[in-house]
């Protein structure tokens, strides 16, 4: 293990098996701890071998001091940093990790990883800490608080102004893993806490938290973070609920029941602690009518059914549990997914060459999953495929037979002729072991997904758009992520079981009711949303946006310089310039509609310009207002505004006739230097009025202007 | 009251005092109905004379049948219905009972509410169906599907992409409403489950659930609202939670307790039945160091205060309870508080003549009050304003006596000369009641408001920017609302106390966690977000707009015709035009910076042009592409595109030059036909390529199409 230095480690006399092996160390108000010698220990063992790797106490750990570290260390020096400050540091991070990948893939291979497994779990973490760094920089502002929504005018004179903003909660992440993927689990929670300025303390499962205190390890020793970002708890944590109010929250990933347990104590439904939860659920796949055997669609689904059973061992809370097809083919699909399993899947210690499917990740676990498909067979499930015998397997050095010590099982394929059973509804085997059962028609197969009572995940395979829409719309309220699988994407999805750091993971119900990822809405589920209301100068003042109504500076009256002229850092939000008038003639329109080739009769046909029931007669052509528009607020030497790089948010508001003069009021509304350029964006609020002040087209000028 | 209609009514003969009245009756399964003559009923009582007005029960009233009229009926009916056609409904509705306000406000008068009350209540809650009326046309598409955020791209070849849609619940809302504001509470919540197409379920309080019924049978009566979009429970409704599970949302509004008891049920815990509550909380106004006696801030602030106290009688869950200013200033708040309740307050009958204040809902909550001040009292609160004793008020007729069965009692205002008393941040007196308490230093005062451990709204009453930015963010995480009181707004501003549907409604911790109104927010409460996973074929086939990527129908090609003639009735989503290439030459660019003014030097100045990072030399405006794009695909002669009124989300991605050459596809991307007019929006998809299929600019052109 990663961590075998000897001035962190300690040993322990009270279990005999485990006196040989380290403890797994916590992380604690940034320093390394271990328990007392003589503290009761509970040991982790090889998932393949039985063998003892090591042990986990936290016998002796102050959780309060831990909480309170985060609020007070955390808090403070995550709040010295913007979001784009913290989304470099992801990325930094993930290069960091990516040069240590071999060492966690080693730790890893103990708890029956498999290479794709690792890949999954190792790769996949440092992934989510990219996509997190890269979506912090593009899509949150260079500071820290989030506007969310519009303004909203609520005084007829535009005095009294409001919108909401997001600021960081005001406590700690707690982060609840579950065995399955240590370090995947870990860094998808840690990196919108982290983006969010919210510290971090991990409590990674038992079975498989030393690598997890790998990872931790490597990130300690990386320097990238400031103090007090992440703390990691190796071993029970039961009683950090007590520690926690409304300023917290609470991330639980693992089984429905310890969720219950945890949402039921006081601390969050009398103290508001924020508690979102991820538990398994009794995922569907289901195959549409037009995907029958011979079709791209019906191959790509017993492909996918198979990966899901077998990657991980099935042990995935995403994994497709509950396969719904058409009634006359459920026969076609088990024979199926039974050949591509015969074909495909070696069952053995993950270290050993050709294996494709490791062990579970204890005996406990594979003693529960046995138990759960026997009481799937007494309701009424039949084996389709497989069977709840210790399986033949392929340890280190090619050796074959079967592996008391190991947790292995073989996948196993249930088949149900009554699709309305409980049981295939309700209980979960989390292992390589799913159902099939069949559908009569489109309404019935949305009711059977539905039956599994919210889910995480549905798989809907068809190529037929309108049977893609009536399913999706169907079961989408009872589903976190529905993929749609064709023969369009059959190559390229990145499959069922896999939730993707753009996208929303979790769902409702069953799948724990709760929401993370999802690109920066995971950053936001990190922040409080308040409602903000006052003058335009004041929500100016709290947000450093300028809001229209807010005062202006003139620059070239007050400073004797056109703000294209001031480089970032001596631009602020307010400064202005107004342009002088310019008259439109109808020769200029004329001009503009022959040069493009806009001859709409809008701009070109007076009878039927009039007949339009938007426009007077003959008006300007909105390009026309706009390309003048730059005309009247450039600066045409080369200075600190580099280029025009978009526009957002046009709206034309009053057309503009020959004879009709207009003018541009630019405002400097939004200022965001980049940490890595030598320049950043200003999006400039535009307003072009007529010779009557009446307004005549809004919209944003994005430029890039040099530092 | 306005349900007298004998055939709906029934007495009972159980407790003497409640024979001679009517009892509420019940709104379920779209009919009235009344208990059993024999019920056990409860009586309600007038709050300024005790005189017994009614009574209510549900003794025999099946729940179970109640939920399963909803969320069968009801979501049937209402998803016959888009966004669009919901919102119109609303509209229509809040017309209709703005025609039946009188008769509301005599029902609501009985409760204590004086003229300006009821205001707040009925036309407040009329005015959030009309803003939802709007706002549900104006920010959600006329459909059933809303699409959250952009597309991302899953794949390298594009044919694997993801998106966030949100669809309803599929089951229904159970509203728990409060006694103090029985419409505005109802309405507010009402709207949002309705316009989402989500069937309600009203439970109001006992005390005031008369004037709820009066509303509901109002709306009953207009005919407007389709089947089971509204059933009414007037009495306890304690077991409803069994009857609930993950498909269902619960909406408290209530004390902390019986929120927590609620939070606490099994189906919440363990079921998923989503659950918001918004509680009462010990709301603070700040006083900033700038705001001193004599300026437009400090008078802003005392009324406000005074307000707060004796609207509605204090008993608002927003109202002012800890009224934090500097520590110099306590002496002189106090006073000017008390002066002006001396001046403005009159306390009776709100039916009296000069009544400015009314009771209390019931003789109970006015001694909940008198307990909660006697302990504040006990804590080390002092008498500022104000006492315990029953005070001399006015009935209606003009006597001024003490009333023995009226709830009323006098505005109490405490001084505290530790401001770090528990007490002060922890009991609340639902009542006429508020604190005063000094702070030191800006974070001083953070750091009390934060001690109210979560509130629904504070105040912050600065005209220093700087102090207004440091208070509002340092206390933000710990509100739903904040509001800012200087000299610009405080004629204009809505109130400390007036939750705005445009804003959310709701705060963490004490204020109950949760989130109501907020416009289109609080629609999405009530809807489930589904990430999609597919090609851009089937996402567009799922949500009915156009993606990047899908095919593509170049009607010129296929139908003869070019999309800008085809009406909203035969315009279908993909179909497109794309134009020919154009070349670009230099005598162009110069002549569209003379003619436009924009002698931007990289339009102008090769060698200037060259030394700017990102550009090649000269360039074409981005301004002149966008025009000549029009000129490429637009039809010149009248037709059913009516207007091209904006523009959204345009970049310039490739630099064009001299001697390029651009052309344009244009993509029908979103077709939003309006309900009351003659013609609807269009989105185009517009991207603009060069001789080499290099994209050049992206951009949505918005225009108007007849039907």
């Amino acid at each position: 293990m990663p961590w075998k230095d000897p001035s962190t480690m300690t040993t322990t006399a009270v279990a005999p098996e485990t006196t040989a092996v380290a403890t797994v160390p916590s992380y604690v108000q940034d320093a390394w701890w271990t328990p007392a010698p003589d503290a009761k220990k509970v040991p982790v063992r090889d998932a393949s071998t039985g063998e003892v790797l090591a042990n986990v106490s936290t016998d002796g750990l102050d959780l309060a001091a831990v909480v309170n570290h985060g609020r007070t260390t955390g808090q403070t020096e995550l709040g010295k940093l913007t979001f784009h400050q913290r989304a470099l540091k992801l990325k930094e991070l993930a290069m960091y990790l990516n040069g240590r990948r071999e060492e966690l893939y080693e730790s890893s291979s103990q708890s029956g990883a498999t290479k794709i497994d690792n890949m999954i779990d190792i790769d996949g973490g440092i992934g989510v800490l990219f996509t997190f760094g890269s979506k912090g920089r593009r899509e949150l502002p260079n500071s820290q608080v989030v506007v969310d929504g519009p303004m909203e005018t609520l005084s007829k004179d535009g005095s009294f102004v409001a919108e909401h903003i997001y600021t960081r909660i005001p406590g700690v992440a707690v982060q609840i893993n579950a065995f399955n993927f240590p370090v995947w689990g870990m860094l998808e929670k840690f990196a919108p806490a982290f983006l969010a300025g919210v510290p971090t303390i991990v409590k990674p499962a038992t079975p498989t938290g030393y690598v997890a205190a790998a990872a931790v390890k490597a990130i300690v020793e990386s320097g990238i973070l400031p103090a007090g970002s992440i703390q990691l708890i190796s071993g029970s944590a039961r009683t950090i609920l007590d520690e926690l109010d409304y300023r917290d929250l609470v991330s639980f990933t693992g089984s429905a029941s310890t969720a219950n347990s945890l949402k039921g104590h006081k601390n969050v439904v009398q103290g508001g602690v924020r508690f979102t939860s991820e538990t398994d659920s009794l995922n569907a796949a289901i195959l549409g009518p037009d995907a029958v055997p011979g079709t791209p669609e019906f191959d790509a689904f017993i492909k996918a059914v198979v990966t899901e059973m077998t990657v991980k061992a099935g042990q995935k809370c995403t994994a497709i549990r509950r396969v719904i097809v058409p009634q006359e083919l459920t026969s076609d699909v088990a024979a199926a997914i039974g050949a591509r399993i015969s074909e495909r899947v070696v069952v053995g210690d993950p270290r050993a060459e050709g294996v494709t499917m490791g062990a579970l990740a204890s005996l406990e676990q594979l003693a529960d999953v046995r138990a759960a498909v026997q009481s799937m067979l007494d309701a009424g499930g039949e084996l389709a495929y497989g069977s709840l015998d210790s399986p033949s397997v392929t340890s280190v050095g090619g050796t074959v037979g079967v592996v008391e010590d190991g947790a292995f099982m073989s996948p196993v394929l249930l088949s149900w002729a009554d699709a309305e059973a409980e049981e295939v509804h309700s209980l979960e085997a989390f292992g390589p072991v799913s159902s099939v059962i069949g559908y009569s028609s489109l309404t019935d197969a949305i009711r059977l997904a539905a039956r599994g009572s919210g889910s995480l995940v549905a798989s809907v395979c068809t190529n037929d758009p309108a049977v893609a829409r009536e399913l999706v719309l169907g079961i989408a309220a009872h589903h976190g992520r529905v993929h749609m699988l064709n023969r369009e994407d059959a190559r390229s999805s990145t499959g069922h079981g896999s939730p993707v750091p753009h996208l929303v993971h979790g769902g409702p119900g069953r799948a724990g009711g709760g929401e993370e990822l999802g690109g920066i809405r995971s950053v936001m589920h990190h922040m409080q949303r308040t409602a903000i209301q006052g003058s335009p100068n004041m929500l100016t003042a709290v947000t450093g946006l300028w809001h229209t109504g807010a005062d202006r500076n003139f620059t070239v009256e007050t400073e004797g310089e056109h703000p294209f002229r001031k480089h970032l850092s001596t631009l602020r939000i307010g400064d202005a310039v107004r342009s002088d008038l310019r008259e439109v003639t109808l020769e200029d329109i004329t001009a503009f509609a022959n040069s493009t080739g806009d001859t709409f009769y809008a701009h070109t046909n007076q009878e039927a310009a009039e007949a339009n029931p938007f426009f007077p007669g003959i008006v300007a052509h909105g390009y026309l207002l706009l390309s003048w528009a730059a005309g009247l607020f450039v600066e045409p030497a080369p200075g600190p505004v580099l280029a025009n790089y978009g526009l957002e948010n046009l709206r034309f508001i009053t057309p503009v006739a020959a004879g009709d003069s207009i003018r541009v009021t630019l405002t400097a509304k939004k200022i965001t230097p980049r940490e890595t350029d030598e320049y950043g964006e200003v999006a400039w609020d535009a307003v072009l009025t007529n010779q009557n002040d009446e307004i005549v087209a809004t919209y944003d000028v994005l430029t890039l202007v040099e530092k």
